[in-house]
């Protein structure tokens, strides 16, 4: 017995961002609930050399989009980083959960060995398709959803971690 | 072609258990650098209703060696929370590196259909291995490590992505 590449990446990707759009539908409806600026969050940064609300969510969606269509032997599209608005974000990951499940099993079963090349600062990483899945894009991916959520908690938004694990 | 339960387990817990502990090596070196109270940053929360450091790292632990025990068909072996130190953080984290280490291929191979058994506060929760291990193990273990990490972060420890994904 073995699990497939498909089964551990594309509908797992799509389960998170789902529960990060829920996530800031919350940080809006507490945004219009209080009154405040809504640029107040999505321009919040834990740290001023880290990146805010908005470029986090960004980053997740390219993550999810970026492991879906390298697993696939496809070019990632390419999406435009205008997003200001939370309704902007919310668009965001809609446009990336439509990509995300628009890629068929067929296309990421097999990819286990399959090169991919990653064109980074640093220079070219070429890693096959598990580990590049596992030790890079679920990091990676993991890492600003939840830096999403820590932003929002951190300013009072409530949340719980049942909203960023999802309910069974 | 596929992918084993080992491989999608163990040893990306045990990667990233590796990556937390250099990262909390780097905070120690801050704190003893800068002649600070090394309790405010393992006392530190991101909000009053959120878990401090210490107590993160404790639950990333539990995360990884209850998801490679379970998957093992295997109680957890049990760790009493009384880390203050950092110096304790790094002894819990080595100890839930060699379990999840002794751990070996055969017992985790072939449980993507396996029944867990969670007990959580709102009672029994029932999952295959497979949606287990990439529904919550992950979701939870990561969420656990990267608040660790955005703690240190908004506490001006110098650290970066790369501390957390690890390098190639």
């Amino acid at each position: 017995m073995s699990i497939s590449m498909y089964q551990a990446s594309a509908p797992r990707f799509a389960r998170l961002l789902r529960n990060l759009s829920a996530i800031l539908a919350k940080a809006q409806a507490h945004v219009e609930a209080k009154k405040l600026d809504a640029a107040a969050l999505t321009g919040y940064r834990l740290f001023p050399d880290m990146f805010p609300l908005t470029r986090q969510v960004q980053i997740a969606c390219d993550q999810a989009k970026g492991a879906v269509a390298r697993l696939a032997g496809a070019e990632p599209p390419k999406h435009e980083d205008s997003e200001q608005s939370f309704a902007d974000l919310q668009a965001r990951i809609a446009k990336t959960l439509a990509f995300v499940e628009s890629v068929q099993p067929a296309q990421i079963d097999g990819s286990e060995a399959r090169e991919v090349v990653l064109k980074l600062r640093a220079g070219e990483l070429r890693l096959n398709g598990v580990d590049y899945l596992f030790s890079h894009a679920y990091p990676n991916f993991y890492f600003h959803v939840t830096t999403a959520y820590n932003i929002l908690r951190h300013n009072g938004v409530e949340l719980g971690k049942k909203d960023f694990v999802g309910g069974f």
